[in-house]
């Protein structure tokens, strides 16, 4: 690690005026903070030149206490309810007491990523604020990189702010235009919406339709929109708005002012609908502002995971990137059932009796089918099959905030646990865990030690974690302070366990997985599961990489061979919208440690060969190319296997199709590779032809130029192994 | 055990009119149940032919689903609004679907008790109630005992009603007459108030300023009070109105209408305001309704214990009624601290260096400390030690709802858990634990295995936990159902760890000690802590076993010597509003397997002839016999130790004293007993001289008549002892 500090500037209280400027390494981005004549923090954001950022207020907005509540008996009379009222102000009446500047440069060792080694580079300005009325202070961070800005709110300890509550972060982002943006409708519950494209100016006007039902949600309405938020500007300029490091606080929101185009913080409120519990000392997460002239450099970014702390887990060797299979799609298409039993209307744990039930005959968990997954696991080579519906409670599990809905150890009567662990540890082949919480938070803390113990027993080190549902305690949210908090500490407590966790509907990621590298996957959008749901929008892949893997892998299950879901399921009428060919880009454009083949064994039985591209594609990367993008289009990436001189490259276009053309310029100069091209055919597209593909063999170089078109919905993978 | 079970009636649908006739096994009560012409469920009762509850209302208000949330598509269009509205209602339209009437007849033997047999009679009428407009049906079972009423809700299971949301329940008790009541205030979050004594109809009119400041607090206000209620008629009768078995539910109040002169239930709400989670087949509490012309009844009634399920935990040996004494008043009279040292303004656990702080001097839970009080102990028979303020935190703990408030395994680093647990084991001396969760739940929950654990590995069989301060999470309330989930779990869990429980700002208990007697204490009301707060009213022990204890016994840490506050602290000006006489005699008045003796081993070393009676006096009891009583006035009890021929007598007395006049016909005819009388002396008084006690011997027989004069805020104490 190499650092340098560099304290320039340690100055008192005549700094009001000034406007302090912060160039990134490169030059390229220049950041400027000021106070405005209200003593209100202000900061802008250029480009090359452009505004990115125009003048904005930053600040945060505290809990005025209820003045007959207030436990200083100072403030009981209504002549003091002004100094309540003050006391809540944190956005104004500042004064700069100090700055401090400093470069740091460093490269870093992820134990699982897009690269194998990343760097580390900005310039940093701290501004020491001070507020003389409350006799308080907070500090403001920022760190400028060449891909972006990272600010946080730091609060020291101090006597006049230690602890308080949040009543909201007023953070704002002025844009400098009427963008195209990329977004979906802020919710406290859910990211599952699909993404609208539209003009900021007309996020309100869409927001209605924007709306979709889900199984739980709270929409923010308004100009409620959230992160990561992609955005393109008239001139060409991308930019993204997301957060970093998001521990013990609520996720955030933006909420777009048109009159003002401005976006402002908007954060997950709890029970009470208050914002945020702190005590000082401590920091806000990171709030980012990601820019560049070239989309692919929003993809390329590490600004996220480089803004999170280093790893905190000594001996990272038990975490391992994952290639999975898994019962699961059966019942997502509703051919199989996570139940056992149709005996009972309603469920008691441990006073129900799932031993002298009747089976229903359609439990996809079972052992003799879970041993059939494991067999096609170990023929393939996939590291672990995932079951889900193994344990008790599925009759009864959902959409009445129940409380006691699973134990997480108790299997139904036809799920072998020590007979499954025996035959998986004897074909080599892991298991992993399916904890549904149904939401209920405070049931899954209270057997988590016991359920990971159990884990541990019994051959499982990854467990996919799910909080389908309302929260229980009951008026919490998925992404409020307590169950981020809850997140985090399942993660934590999982690694002392060893234990790698994919936690779906969980709160986005941001970045945590630098210090946490157990957390493997997260869901936190719509995944392939919606592909049977009615289907994801055809641009949809285009999309993702560009807003939710700003934070972090997803679990997005892709590999649906058979894109028509009544061939699962003849009451099923929806459809994969999607050629076979995208199927195989997606292994390497929607970057993850884990990545499943989603469909069922039969489906990849009737097409081997594509299936050999899943078979063969690497999961942990030295290095990726961002060769070509454009969100909502294309994109189109290629990335070196870790340890490995082979590649591996992906593309995925929306419903207009695109023509690829580039040179694999990232090849080793005179090397010459074998490449394997898995095209869609000619008469593909995603609706009417979506099976029609072409598997090529052709030598590469470093030269070569590839031309491919990708149909509708399709998209090409290719293979590129050396030549000895 | 001896049942015997009578269907007397299963009837059909053509009941309505008829009212359902109840009597009591010996006939003096009679209660009456019948529908309204709104099939509104209405039941009376009657105590040798004189109004108790006069015809009253029964029945639950469902929360209404939200018709833009309803899951159900047939509710969204507004014209069937009405049908949520129907749906909610749980209160009229019913009809009788069928009777059962019962009698049952068992005597069980309780671990521990005011008596070593408890005799369980009652007849039970069930009536089965179909709700035709929703195709649904409850269950209200009464069981009328000698004594007093007991009824509940059932929902059994069924297709209309299996998951429901209480807006509130509706049982009403119409009072007939303005009786006299002893009432705290309704509120959420504390029982810690001093009781008011009015009647009904000043209950409203004296709210304001019956509520005083508590360190958690959200009363009711209106006419909300809390149970146990008791009241006295102008004619004589005592009536008394509590809960049992409150499991899964939350915590019940009463809201007292003058104008209809009728109470009716208003439960404890969660974070939404909802009042409770119902998941069917479930019961709702027992409602109790305790009725007699001689309070001593009341005082006597094991209506609550009876209503509650039989013990659940198959192994008691270790269970055990425990004396103790405790390094704590130090800290309540403010001359020593829980916290170690003055460094910090805020504390984080885990990042907060104690190792290396200054200690303040005045921190009591030292090694020293706790070893004089392990001698003193040992010397005077004491089974146990409660030491308070050994783990870190407490310099930061308190009104911030703070969630990582304590860990309950970090001692500081004067108190050495090793070497404590080898010197009081060494001494036959067993340790209390402490646990003050702050109310911060979930906080305690993820520590709650760990802790248990470090209990048993360090000698600690039982603990006493604290709930100071609002709920984390936040929003909820000590009353709740969620923190009486979170209490039931603790008790439940401390069982798996053979530990005894006395959890102190939790819900008033409600009896569970009979099927959980590992719940050893509550405090659940203001406790002798408060004499050093200001004071508890004189009359405070001569009400708290007609109100408080009649759901359970109370850890009031009686035995207090020194009255002075000043002689502990001179900052301290409260007095303790007792003679040492009733001191004494609260270890028999106030009854209780977990009886303290509060005070410091100096105040006792200075009375030793006085604690004396502290050392002999038993916890368990084979008999109890209720003397005299009169709520508000005095109390006089007699018990005989359990297993043997000793007899206790204690008496308390309110401000105006009490002339105690009665035979001691308990006693065995016959033989001769040698009595130890501990009395107030002539001019003793709570305020003028509360150390003026005699102690004089005599020779009694069942015969013995005593007369006896307990003072101003006084009493006396008795120990008897057969001569052999």
């Amino acid at each position: 690690m190499k650092r340098m500090l560099t304290a320039l500037a340690v100055a008192g209280l005549s700094l009001t005026a000034m406007a302090q400027q912060l160039k990134s390494p490169n030059g390229q981005l220049n950041m400027e903070f000021s106070l405005d004549a209200q003593g209100r923090p202000t900061y802008c954001l250029q480009y090359k030149g452009r505004d990115v950022i125009k003048p904005s207020h930053l600040g945060l907005e505290l809990k005025q206490e209820d003045p007959n509540k207030a436990q200083d008996f100072e403030f009981k009379t209504r002549a003091d309810a002004s100094k309540l009222a003050q006391k809540a102000n944190l956005t104004s009446g500042f004064q700069i007491a100090g700055t401090q500047t400093a470069t740091f440069d460093e490269t870093w060792t992820p134990v699982w990523g897009e690269e194998s080694s990343i760097r580390n580079h900005y310039n940093e300005l701290c501004v020491s604020l001070s507020q003389p009325m409350n006799e308080r202070s907070i500090n403001i961070r920022f760190r400028l990189y060449d891909d972006g800005l990272g600010f946080r709110y730091e609060f020291p300890e101090q006597k006049n702010l230690t602890y308080f509550t949040l009543k909201e972060e007023r953070t704002q982002f002025a844009m400098a235009g009427d963008h195209t943006a990329w977004w979906i409708p802020g919710d406290y519950d859910t990211q599952e919406y699909e993404t609208v494209t539209s003009k900021l100016s007309e996020i309100r006007v869409k927001m209605k339709d924007a709306v979709t039902q889900n199984s739980s949600q709270t929409p923010i309405w308004e100009g409620g929109v959230q992160t990561a938020l992609m955005m393109k500007s008239a001139d060409g300029l991308y930019i993204n708005l997301h957060e970093a490091a998001c521990i013990d606080y609520s996720t955030m929101h933006l909420n777009y002012d048109e009159k003002t185009q401005t976006f402002e913080s908007w954060l997950t409120p709890d029970a009470r609908g208050d914002k945020g519990y702190l005590q000082a000392p401590c920091v806000s997460p990171w709030r980012t502002v990601m820019v560049s002239d070239k989309a692919t450099d929003i993809l390329a970014s590490r600004l996220t995971l480089n803004l999170n702390e280093p790893c905190k887990i000594k001996d990272t060797s038990w975490i391992k990137p994952t290639k999975y299979i898994g019962v699961w799609w059966d019942m997502i298409t509703n051919k199989g059932t996570w139940s056992y039993t149709n005996d009972f209307s309603t469920v008691k744990l441990g006073e129900t009796d799932f031993a002298h039930a009747k089976p229903n005959g359609t439990h996809s968990a079972n052992t003799a089918n879970v041993k059939r997954y494991i067999d096609f696991a170990a023929e393939h080579g996939f590291d672990a099959v995932l079951v889900e519906g193994w344990n008790v409670g599925w009759e009864d599990w959902f959409g009445h905030e129940k409380d006691y809905v699973f134990d997480f150890v108790t299997p139904y009567p036809d799920f072998d646990v020590k007979e499954i662990h025996r035959y998986a540890a004897s074909k080599g082949v892991k298991m992993i865990m399916h904890h549904e919480t149904s939401g209920s938070a405070r049931n899954y803390e209270r057997h988590l030690d016991k359920a990971y113990q159990f884990m541990v027993d019994n051959g499982y080190p990854a467990v996919k974690s799910g909080y389908v549902g309302n929260i229980v305690p009951r008026g919490e949210h998925h992404y409020g302070q307590w169950m981020n908090n809850h997140y985090q500490y399942c993660i934590e407590k999982a690694a002392d366990y060893r234990i790698m966790v994919n936690a779906h509907e969980a709160t986005r990621p941001t970045g945590i997985c630098r210090t946490w590298p157990n957390l493997i996957g997260n869901e936190s959008a719509r995944g392939t599961e919606y592909e049977s749901f009615g289907g994801n929008a055809v641009d949809h892949t285009t999309i993702l990489p560009f807003t939710r893997l700003i934070g972090g892998p997803m679990d997005y299950t892709p590999g649906i061979f058979e894109t028509d879901c009544s061939k699962m399921n003849p009451g099923n009428n929806s459809r994969v919208r999607t050629t076979i060919a995208r199927q195989l880009a997606l292994y390497v454009t929607m970057y993850s440690p884990l990545q499943m083949a989603a469909d069922v064994p039969e489906h990849y039985q009737e097409h081997l060969d594509a299936f050999q591209f899943i078979k063969d594609v690497a999961l942990d990367w030295d290095k990726s190319v961002y060769v070509e993008a454009e969100p909502g289009d294309y994109i189109t990436i290629a990335r070196k296997q870790k340890g490995s001189e082979k590649w591996f490259v992906g593309c995925t276009a929306d419903e207009n199709g695109h023509d690829a053309d580039f040179t694999l310029s990232f090849l080793n100069p005179g090397q010459k590779y074998t490449a394997t091209i898995y095209a869609d055919a000619k008469d593909a597209s995603w609706d009417k032809n979506p099976k029609a593909y072409t598997i090529k063999q052709q030598t590469v170089t470093s030269k070569t130029r590839i031309k491919l078109h990708a149909a509708s919905g399709g998209g090409f993978a290719i293979s590129i192994v050396p030549i000895k």
